[in-house]
Order: C-alpha cells, then structure tokens, then sequence
C-alpha cells in the first residue's frame, strides 16, 4: 500500500511578517481529501499557489489563537462560500477558537452560506478528536497562550494474506478479504485454519505529527513517539535559546532532540524568528548535528509521510 | 511646489482569489505620511513588497465592511504593535467596523500595544472627517452594504510671491512669508501696496477620489469634480453590465463616464472581477473609449497626483 499522504507547507514563518515566509499553515492531503493545519494570513493564496485546491478541505485545525496561526481564517471560510461550497466544515481548535471566530462568523454570516462546525479541544491532554479515515489526536504543548499538537495517523492497513497459504488452501477470492479482517479459514472438510498462519502483519500506519509554538518539552517525545514524520517550531538558534525560553518557543536544536527521542524518520523544522536575514542555514546545521534527517520547511515544499 | 503626493496600489482584484490579483487595499503617501485606504487580506505583504513601511501610517479608511476590502486589518494591527508602534491609529470607516473589529481588538488586546481610535462616518452624506495636513472627505456610493468613498486634499498652496514686485520694493526676506500667507507691504516711506499686486494665484490643491465599491451612479461626478485622480471600481465589461447592476457593481465604461463628467485628469480602474482570466485589455479599452486617460491598477503600481 503507499496512498498519497503529504504534508504542504503553505506558510513556515513567525509573527512578525517577511517577505521571505508567509505565517503558519500547512495542508495534509489523503486519500483525496485535504486537511488544513493553522491558517495563517495568505494561506488561500498559497493553496492556490500549490494547486492544492479548496474543494477537498475536510477539516481545520488550529493549535492556538496567535494571530499569525489564524489571521487568514475568516477570509478563507468566506472564500470557500464564494466558491459555493455547500459541505459542513470542522473546525477545531483551543477553546479561545470561539472568542475569535464566532463574532466573526456572525458579522458575515451572510455571506458564509455552509455550516461551519466548531469544535473546541483541550491542550492539556492527549485526545482523539476526529476520525474520517485520517485519525487525529491532539497533544499538550506549552506556549504563552493554550496550544496543542495535532498527530494524524492513517487507518492502520490490513494484514498481508500470505501467498502460499492462498495456494495451499485454494481460498477464494471472496473469502480473502474477511480474513484480513481477522477472520480464520475453514476447508471444505472442516479443519479450521488460524487467521494467524494465513496472515502476515502489515506495515505500520503512517503518521505526522505537528508540534506548533511551544517551549521545549523533553516529554513531548513520548506522545510522537513512532511518528514517521515530525514538524516541529525552531524559532531560534542556539545563541538566542534564552529569548526562546523566555518566549516560549524552541531552538532548532531542541526540536532535534524531539525528533531523535522520539525515533521519527523526517523531521521538517519551521517558524523561523525574522531576524534571520540570511536564510535559515544554521538553524538546520544545528538541527542536524542531533538529528541528521531535518530539512526546512518553506513555502512550496510537500513532502510524503 | 511639488510635493510628493502619491498613489500606490497594493491590491485591486475583487473578492473571489485570484493569484493575479490582491484583494483591495491602497497607500496614499504625502508629506512623509501615509494614508491606507481599505485593506484587503495581504495588504502588510504588499506594503512591504512595495517597500513603503509601516512606520508612517498616520489613518486607515476602509470604505465598506466586506471580506476582501477588510480581511487584512486585525494582522496589520497586530504587525504594527510588533514593530513597536506607540503612537495612536485613527481608523475610519462606517458604521458596522464597530461589530467587525471591535470583538477582533477585544480579542488581542494584549498584542495590540497602542491605541486604536474608530470613527463611524456616515454613508450618506458628503462630510469632512480628517484634516492632518491632508484633508479627507467621504461621498456616499451605493453597494449592497453602507459604503462611501473618500475624497483626499492637500492643503490649498500659498500664492506665488512676484518677482519683480520683491525687487522693485526690495521686500525682505524675513516679510515674503507673510505677503504670501496674505499681508499687505508698506514700503519705509509708508506706502501701502496691496497683496493682489505682491502675489499670483497658486495651483489649484491637488487631490484623488477612491470610489470604492458601487453601482454606477451618475451624480458621482458632482462630488469628485474637478479631482486630479479618480480611481473608479470597474468589475465588469459592458457585455456584463446586467451582473454589473445585480451586484451593485460597475463596468469599466461607467467609471470612465464618471471621470469625464467630474473633469478629472487621470483615471485609474480596478476590483476586476476573477472571470477575466486574460487580463483586463477588455475593461482598459471600454474605459479609454470613453475616457482616454485611463489606467489599469495593478499591485505595485505608483502613480503621483
């Protein structure tokens, strides 16, 4: 099996705006169907950039109401009414999501012609929250207002049926998908087959996890644990740690040491603080001397899970 | 005298996306100081593309409370508190900014350091509101929610001192300042002479017309006659004018009746409608056919008074 899983990257900048990055979003597509991660100002005109499409959006999810990781959502919602969209959308985020969005929703209600379904999810706790076929979970982070991470797991796969055993037993087409579901064989002579002997384990479900604005969480690893690929905010360089620390955000070290505990494959580093002018070069040399595998993200890039 | 007084488009496409266009926001720079006039989702991203800054923003007027005429002013409040604005924000506009922004500043209040004054103006009224150097006017236009226009000019030039009459009486330095701003001169031997004689006419005040949103309304040219600049919304051709009148919009050719009628020197059209996706040729044409010197906005544009 290997469906489409991508991450997006629409927008991997911080607060204070450049013309080097846009603010925080990011789009994850599956099996056809598109999933929009924080919403920073602009993100509609990079998902036109990426053709990625608005009609696919199944569900949002915010992990904080700082202006950069939100700023573009009610232009977003009203641009999807103007292309007349009719399906209900999710939308989930920290509870602060209702102070923001509903007056919003309210003053142009008129011109927002679908429902838009909000959903407000804890930050102090690991959670599934939703399930289309894409699991989502969320997780605690630590920043300077409520804020989670969002873990997306695909539906774990069905076992392999093992070939010979197909053969041996003659099983029939019909019969083959039940037993991948778990279900044992019985011969035309009664002898009861264990769906163990007829089935060798699948690969592991794909996941992502997204880590947004937090300070450094050791025990962060722990909840990404096993995740394929890992985002993760590298605001500073090591030099500036302390106004990390003070802000609440993470060196791109630490969000190496996230990476490497938590034995992920990639890990896409982002949210880079303006004042580095010239590119994002040491914060991925100093990622990379703790974990080999981290690129940077930037507007455009898409990677598979 | 020639100040600089200019116009700079940072977006002039309509409300559904394009990656053509922005969505409507202006700059108005004048004195040292800058004007922003409506302020469309990405507006920061243009001024700073623009190189014109953020520092000098003395008000904001925003012409009517749809999306894509507002969508960008709670970032660019925040983005202003992040460079360290201190000094107060004066934004006009009418009177449902108060439901739009006011839940918004509530919201981030604690990232919005300095103050930001509203003012409701009305839309149905030729009135006053603003005078810093540069003097403001709205006009009212008829959208499908309240909206005005806005009428900016600089202060009325002081006459020309005469040459010849500073020789002949020998008219000091320390007096010219004074002769200009209206003074008789008495000569040492106590003759008077009259400032008609001293003086000759300045220019005529220079001035622009941003007719925002709006059905063709022909008594427009009334209340901008006479202005240097017009920008004119033209979202359709002619061969559309129907949608044109449904949707309280323009053509390209109304626009240009108006400028002709008001007398004006240039016009500069704009908020295309997304269906032309080969340019505006169409619209410009229409435009010159009425009214020669007409000019299509396009982000980046400058063009002075």
């Amino acid at each position: 099996m290997s469906e489409d899983f991508r991450l997006h990257i629409l927008g991997c900048g911080s607060a204070k705006p450049t013309l080097r990055h846009w603010p925080s979003a990011q789009m994850l597509t599956f099996r056809g169907r598109s999933y929009l991660i924080d919403c920073g100002e602009g993100c509609q005109w990079q998902i036109q950039r990426m053709g990625l499409g608005f009609s696919k959006i199944r569900a949002i999810f915010i992990s904080h109401l700082h202006g950069d990781h939100c700023f573009g959502l009610p232009a977003l919602l009203s641009t999807l009414s103007l292309l007349k969209r009719t399906e209900p959308l999710d939308v989930y985020g920290p509870a602060q999501l209702e102070e923001f969005l509903v007056p919003q929703l309210e003053f142009f209600r008129d011109s927002i012609a679908y429902e838009v379904r909000l959903h407000y999810v804890g930050t102090d706790r690991v959670e599934r929250i939703f399930d289309d076929g894409l699991e989502v979970s969320t997780f605690p982070l630590e920043h300077r207002v409520p804020t989670c991470g969002y873990l997306f797991r695909e539906p774990r796969p069905l076992p392999h049926l093992k070939r010979d055993m197909v053969i041996q037993y003659n099983i029939p087409e019909y019969a083959r998908r039940k037993i991948k579901e778990g279900a044992d064989w019985e011969t035309p002579e009664g002898q009861v087959i264990p769906n163990a002997e007829l089935t060798s384990p699948a690969e592991p479900p794909r996941a992502y996890a997204y880590c947004s604005d937090t300070r450094y969480l050791p025990q962060l690893a722990e909840q990404v644990k096993g995740v394929d690929t890992i985002y993760h905010e590298a605001t500073y360089i090591e030099e500036h740690a302390e106004s990390a620390h003070q802000r609440f955000h993470s060196t791109a070290r630490e969000a190496a040491l996230i990476a490497k505990a938590a034995g992920a494959k990639q890990l896409v580093i982002g949210h880079y603080s303006s004042r580095y002018k010239d590119g994002e070069a040491q914060l991925l040399a100093e990622a990379q001397a703790v974990f080999p595998n981290t690129i940077l993200a930037n507007e455009g890039l898409s990677v598979e899970i």
